[in-house]
């Protein structure tokens, strides 16, 4: 009964991610410049020419580690179209070189246009690279990587200063979740299938972990998305944010923390609380779906977009679920992974032209009908198909 | 007939205006701080205490407003919290004082906690100065008022540099419409019941009024938000960015000006390009509603609340359409002010608690419970009721 579920939705996604993967590769590639557009109508349609370096980077990381895991796409006009897109990240993402700071937005040619005074471009960029490196053997990119991960570590660690955050005697001092989980992410990233760097970044990762931790709050009932630099509540509506489907987002990068660790309390305590718990209070009992933001008090977010549902914290979910039954074989936690999948599956792609609208509304109809735009780009959908169908692939061997 | 349907909106704004301001006045004062909660549930409750500054500026000044304007509303309390609001700006708006620039938003207690790269706090403090000199006859507030005036001026005439906005080589060199409406707004402010003011901006509001009708674009068809600085439209979603009710509101900031310039032309030009044609596109057909962003191009915008439909566009819409009957008494703008009305009236206001619901979704549903929040204060609202008013009792008393 359970190996026909995995059989059957093992068929599916890998039928899935075949016709994602053909909608990016036929639509998205600037031959002219290197790298990708990523604001793409339904039918595939370029409708903005901006290159979003957060996007650059994930797709170019998505690429290469098809090109390298999968024996499918093992093609080499993705791989080529993955260097094409480091190449173009190398030579314009950062602002004022030497300087590593990024931008967020780039024109079509590479100009910036937009900088965060955040990491994550960064992080992108170091993703972008560290796959380069593996999937290549080029130790230029991996050089690029491992420089970019040391301003990340100093930005992160030592002094922030230098990404510009202004410093006011009203401000919080607040801790968001997003950074630790970003930089996790890394950690992992550049240790797989590298004991050396695996072992450079352990004890960072060990901080990472012990940062999202943190973000449990209320005695363990809830995550919140922001708390203060000594892990207490902040008072206000950004103290009580609340993102279902950050925390399991935050729930798998952490469960492979702690598998690698070999830490099986770790892995109960992550389940229950980064997984169960933000799944049951953000899942929308009455339409289906997991909410965007929520308010620990219940009070009415003040984001517009609250309830509506997103691509990406399903793909998230299917990802949490699937891992944790991979860890456990807690059929609960199948039945989870099928409940998201189903309501993902029934509502998301889009049957003729390929691809997954990204915003539904409340009700689960779709809001926003493109492919991608300044936050959607060709990363979490294949990324969770590709995980579920390696972890389908896998429970399926053992059993 | 006419005035009869004048008479019926004439009492149910009135009421309306009366419930908006009890509302106001009996949760969102801050006695000991001065200034005003406004982050407040549907049913008063304070559910953040941060103060924006936009809000703080506006309620000052609506309040004055009413206080001078309004017999029914010249009651000491109102002109005291006013103050107590007033005072609240001058301590503690200015991020480094002496320099000008203000915050965007303040802790209870005025402390900085976040600063926008533009000129609106500073507006919005200019607004409520003004009319705080011309409701106490104070002189303090006036050298206030016309310093950050004198401040603003040159930021958008000479040189934006204090503003602290990045030089990027992508960046687009960028007209945004809501600049000069600001400014033109704070001209119409200032010069009024005050000949000398009045003299003093009547080139500033020349100037403005030329640049916001720098944004009807593609052969005088629509009203796009962006334009390069020398009146072209530029590529990209930001170039195509429509905003019906942002139109619709400089529509009738634009008909105040006309009306002053005694230019019979120029208030047909606005009535048919900034009133009628936005309002058309605009309107949601299937459901009724003000759509928030359009594309030019009828691509779907990026705004994930593209769809949902606001309580300022509506209010605006309101007295847009009332203004331009006024002074055409053309049958179709009150048609036109009716459909909103109705519209507006069935769904924004909470009957049981007051004030009004400020988001909906597509279908009109309150998508969102709260009375006041980051972008929603005492003022769209009550200025919408009270300008209704006033210019409903003045086509009554000549019809």
């Amino acid at each position: 009964m359970e190996r026909a579920t995995l059989a059957t939705w093992k068929e599916r996604v890998e039928h899935e991610l075949d016709r994602v993967v053909a909608f990016w590769t036929k639509y998205s590639h600037d031959s002219e410049h290197g790298g990708f557009f990523t604001c793409l109508t339904r039918e595939g349609q370029v409708y903005d020419d901006l290159k979003y370096v957060w996007l650059q980077g994930r797709q170019v990381w998505m690429y290469c580690r098809l090109y390298r895991k999968v024996q499918r796409f093992h093609w080499p006009e993705i791989l080529d179209a993955a260097k094409a897109g480091g190449e173009f990240l190398i030579r314009h993402a950062r602002v004022a070189p030497p300087a590593k700071k990024c931008a967020f937005v780039l024109t079509r040619d590479g100009r910036p246009a937009k900088v965060q005074r955040t990491i994550f471009s960064e992080c992108f960029y170091t993703m972008a690279m560290d796959e380069l490196w593996k999937a290549t053997g080029d130790p230029r990119y991996q050089r690029e990587a491992v420089e970019m991960m040391d301003q990340i570590i100093y930005w992160v660690r030592v002094d922030p200063t230098g990404l510009g955050q202004p410093q006011l005697s009203g401000a919080p001092k607040v801790d968001s979740m997003a950074v630790p989980m970003m930089v996790l992410n890394l950690v992992d990233q550049l240790g797989q299938d590298d004991d050396k760097m695996f072992r450079k970044y352990a004890q960072l990762g060990e901080w990472c972990s012990e940062q999202i931790l943190k973000h449990l709050q209320r005695d363990g009932q809830l995550v919140l998305e922001n708390v203060s630099k000594d892990g207490t509540e902040i008072p206000g509506c950004l103290g009580r944010q609340q993102n279902p489907g950050h925390a399991l987002e935050a729930s798998w990068f952490l469960l492979r923390y702690a598998i690698r660790q070999r830490n099986p309390e770790l892995k109960t305590h992550i389940i229950e609380k980064f997984m169960l718990q933000p799944f049951h209070s953000g899942w929308d009992n009455e339409n289906g779906g997991i909410f965007y933001f929520q308010d620990a008090d219940k009070f009415c977010p003040t984001q517009l977009e609250w309830d509506m549902k997103l691509w990406w914290p399903h793909s998230e979910a299917m990802i949490a679920f699937l891992m944790g039954y991979s860890e456990t074989k807690d059929p609960n936690l199948l039945n989870l992974f099928c409940q998201v999948a189903e309501y993902t599956f029934e509502r998301f792609p889009d049957m003729e032209h390929g691809e997954w609208y990204g915003y539904l509304n409340r009700e689960g109809k779709v809001a926003l009908s493109f492919k991608g735009g300044p936050f959607k780009g060709c990363f979490h959908v294949p990324r969770c198909l590709y995980m579920c169908e390696e972890l389908l692939k896998a429970l399926l061997l053992a059993s």
